[in-house]
């Protein structure tokens, strides 16, 4: 199973050589990181389409919406390298052991939120705020989708 | 001081009205998690160039690199909020505390790193390695330019 999932996260990611090289450590660090950048992102959407719309700034949706697809494109798949599913990088990881065995389920969730956080920057670079409430929620639900099923004691 | 520095963070990032909501702690902590996703990609892009160069892979480089330029276009400078120049976000902040005075300093390091890094993605696209391994270089030189200037303890 592990090498099933080990070539869905290869599909979705084009991980190569150079990441059998990735320490631990580091794989937990780097995506504990890159969650945290698109949650900062997300956090600057949800500022200006849900809780604060006076300051939409079409300039500024772009920027983040951009950089939240630019992670979903990153290849943050081949982070979860053998043996992340305990550790510690910044903080321990809250992986579930499931994501490291359940190949179909991740390809899932990861396809979902592929799709929906690269179209949230076609839908920012229309600069219709009312639109891109509506991605900026299908986004969530992709990000939901995942903590529900593959991150422990979701806050 | 404060506030030209301010300015010209503002001039980078159009931080705008919702940035005034940022925490210290989130504000250091996505600060930290966008060099680390940085240095995770840069990491990539050194294997393939430096130390593996048989491991080249255009369609690699160019994700490493377009991850790089968008962090580089993110806003992160709206992210050293008043009262940052101290604080944990996952670690301690190793900023100095001339980031939150020396404006014009902070605006070359800033100008000169979000230059090569927007240069870096458009060179990846090219998949010519050797001009791509000059550019690697050059946006190298921005960011010790940056962690010379403005951080703590370089290691």
């Amino acid at each position: 199973m592990k090498s099933k999932l080990l070539l869905s996260l290869l599909a979705l990611t084009l991980a190569g050589s150079a990441l059998a090289q990735v320490k631990v450590e580091d794989a937990i660090k780097w995506r504990q990181s890159g969650y945290a950048v698109m949650a900062w992102n997300m956090g600057k959407l949800k500022g200006m389409l849900v809780e604060n719309p006076a300051s939409f700034n079409k300039d500024q949706a772009v920027i983040a919406a951009n950089t939240i697809a630019a992670l979903a494109n990153s290849g943050m798949g081949g982070l979860y390298v053998p043996g992340s599913d305990k550790g510690k990088g910044w903080v321990d990881t809250r992986v579930k052991p499931e994501l490291f065995t359940d190949g179909e389920g991740v390809k899932k969730v990861a396809l979902a939120f592929n799709k929906e956080a690269n179209e949230l920057a076609k839908v920012a670079a229309t600069g219709d705020a009312a639109a891109l409430k509506v991605q900026f929620g299908k986004v969530g639900e992709t990000c939901k989708g995942c903590h529900d099923k593959f991150r422990k004691d979701d806050k």
